[in-house]
């Protein structure tokens, strides 16, 4: 793990992918496993491996990334690519101290939680297996892309072409943080995403709020009124049918949320937040489509505003997609509903003559779009995984039928239409996407745990 | 006025604001002018002067201000200290020109038309009535400013120190620009002011909006629906009671409004405007109150957005007040509505402690308090300025009983008790307090006229 966060692989840093890359086959190698890394014009390769076990009925695919999100130096507290454990606030010699380790410990350093950890939990229990000379119940392979910080545009095209080298009976996906409860996780889906940023029109120039301010349309004001017609701040999205084609929850995936354990005065308490919107616990309320507003810009705060009208208004939004919703599909309702309320939609920066002839012009950028994906969590492949999970874990593990946030999983889905299943490894406080990235020691030993239950147990 | 436009007197250039108050002081005498300069610790000193015309007996103060905005220099198409005399886009040598002038030139520099053509204005009034040998009808006192672009913060203690001095029977305010039919114009008001920046809060840290975004709480959104309960996109004011304290237009005032030329659809088409707010033409909806948004910021837009909720939002907001209301009394109405709606308001930044205990808060900065006026526009003195501004202009001046922007007329009345009037001067497209500010040439010749009637007509 040290050694891999040292490595710095980054979209910033090709010469780190690269050689991230080629020492994650290294390690495989030496394991036994056959490699090659496949590779699509402009993405780092993806690093494939596959070992056979004599006699095992099954195969499974093993997905982690090995690449990190950027990184802003300056606001972490210690180098992004030099690992640091630390109890609480302090540093810990760790390298040579004598174990027990305080599972408390967090080791700090970026890609530690997202997503090296995967990579080093699941080469730990193989390793932990055969020092123990246990057998692997199923055919491993494993599949370790390099540019999921990037939305991993190139990962549909490698899938397709290597689609015969990544048959499988399943797809496990080690990726994203466990629930809150620290509790050893599963989780069978993921929403889709769509991305949005929307900007509307006010005159060409700022104009003198006083000579102009109640006649001269103001963008900042038609944005405010926009979102608040759009979503409230409960979290309830406005637009009418908006969740119509919405994929109910099943009786299974209904009683898995209900056995969740109430996270939530905790998690208030954690954040120093007095309330939460709407009035749902956080699992049940990330099962509904979300539009999250990520930010707003119109004219000037602070030292610099001025009397002024601001020229527009821009909107930074993020959808959430749940199952049955498709992204045309929101992207049409939310058409069809600013237009309802006197928008003209367009994709261009509108020209004067434009301007005199539509009153309200907005401005649309669709970008990231894919759709949910809620797994079978009755498939015999999913009764299978939760029960290596729970034995290995030694107890009954988490079952999240859905996480809020987005993964690619409809991808392996739909191409290799196979159950997939999410394993989910990091502490919920770890940073990820920002700086002082961090993995609980905790939980990466239950990962290892779990790792070696999934290789050595599971058959179904 | 090339010579007063060289003279760089903004507040970021303390040895300008000296200079061009010498050289005014020097120009007053040298028109026989008792001066002085009035002078308050950290401000630019007022240039004061007075002219006692014999058998006189009414006497008028004369306000202007020699400071400019400050500039962005790089936004200017040519040195906003060098002026240039352009015929559209093109430059004009106008020093080597011969006259007649077209008077559609505009001359362009730094307070060339807020507030040097004021002073140049009036200079040149004064030289002509002396040409042909008329007296002025009037006592002058002149009250030339130099902070007014950082909202006059000495005024009133320099107005108060010397009121004896300053003792007049009306003050004529030489500031602004005429109505948008560019025809000569006469005010009576100037509504008033109050700044409000409003901060609204999240989590501390910004939390990926997948796995929280429907539960932790989004500030954009909170502040979206804030604006949008404080003001809708046609310009009214939602606040409940809050035109209550408002004192109605006279009938006298109304009808000035009912006499101006429309001039909607023009503006709109020099705007490139689809609509206008509300439905009411552009000076009568600056008779109301006014709520303008001048800034928004949340989280990140474009590039730099990330799938994250934003850990506040901050609002820029400006009140613009009618007669009959106070500062304290909008305040006041403001801060019982958000309690209405939920808000707590604070003064500082909230810390985890009372983020717990309070769900909504908002944190509010006023600023740049002061009231409005209107001044009565059937008083002797005001019938005397209105036809004399008329016998000057050969025609009915235009008369707005209220100007949208705010200018410090209260204070004049507030401590010296007698009529306030404005005379401004420059066209309403000058570009004032931005870039390329500009005047259109007959805007000053117009005003030179009409310095010169009210110097030797004025009578009452």
């Amino acid at each position: 793990m040290d050694e891999l966060v040292r490595l710095q692989s980054v979209a910033a840093s090709p010469d780190g992918l690269t050689a991230t890359a080629a020492r994650l086959e290294t390690l495989l190698k030496a394991r036994g496993f056959k490699t090659s890394l496949m590779a699509a014009q402009g993405a780092p390769p993806v690093v494939f491996g596959s070992y056979n076990s004599p006699g095992a009925k099954r195969t499974v695919v093993f997905y982690a990334h090995y690449d990190g999100q950027p990184v802003t130096s300056e606001q972490w507290n210690s180098d992004p690519f030099v690992p640091v454990m630390r109890d609480g606030a302090k540093d810990v010699d760790w390298k040579n101290a004598k174990p027990p380790f305080d599972p408390e410990w967090h080791f700090f350093g970026r890609a530690a939680a997202d997503d090296k950890n995967s990579i080093t939990a699941f080469l730990a229990g193989f390793d932990a297996l055969k020092a123990i000379g246990h057998k692997p119940s199923i055919n491993i392979k494993v599949f370790w892309e390099g540019e999921e910080g990037r939305s991993s545009p190139h990962l549909a095209e490698i899938t397709r072409s290597h689609k015969d080298e990544l048959c499988a009976d399943l797809w496990l996906i080690g990726d994203a943080p466990v629930h809150q409860s620290r509790a050893p996780t599963l989780y069978f889906g993921a929403r889709g995403n769509l991305g949005l940023e929307a900007t509307v029109y006010g005159l060409r120039r700022a104009l003198h709020d006083g000579h102009y301010g109640n006649w001269v349309p103001n963008p900042a004001v038609m944005a405010a009124e926009l979102i608040a017609q759009l979503r409230d701040s409960e979290g309830r999205i406005l637009i009418p049918g908006f969740g119509d084609d919405v994929r109910p929850l099943t009786a299974e995936e209904k009683a898995a949320i209900a056995r969740l354990p109430s996270m939530e005065n905790d998690l208030r308490h954690e954040f120093g937040i007095g309330r939460s919107e709407g009035n749902e616990e956080l699992t049940a309320s990330t099962m509904r489509p979300a539009l999250n507003i990520k930010g707003l810009r119109s004219g000037q705060v602070g030292a610099e505003a001025a009397g002024a009208i601001p020229v527009d208004a821009i909107m930074a939004m993020g959808f959430r997609l749940v199952p049955g919703q498709t992204p045309q599909g929101v992207r049409a309702k939310v058409e069809t509903f600013l237009k309802s309320k006197g928008w003209t939609v367009v994709t261009d920066a509108p020209d004067t003559a434009a301007r005199l002839v539509h009153p309200r012009i907005i401005r649309l950028a669709w970008r990231d779009a894919y759709p949910a994906l809620r797994s079978d969590m009755t498939s015999p492949a999913a009764r299978g995984v939760i029960a290596a999970a729970n034995a290995a874990a030694g107890k009954p593990v988490t079952i999240l039928p859905m996480m809020g946030a987005s993964v690619h999983l409809y991808l392996f889905d739909d191409i290799m239409k196979v159950p997939v299943i999410g394993l989910p490894i990091s502490n919920h406080d770890n940073s990820q996407h920002a700086a002082n990235e961090n993995l609980r020691l905790r939980n990466l030993w239950d990962a290892v745990e779990v790792y070696a239950g999934m290789m050595s147990r599971l058959n179904w």
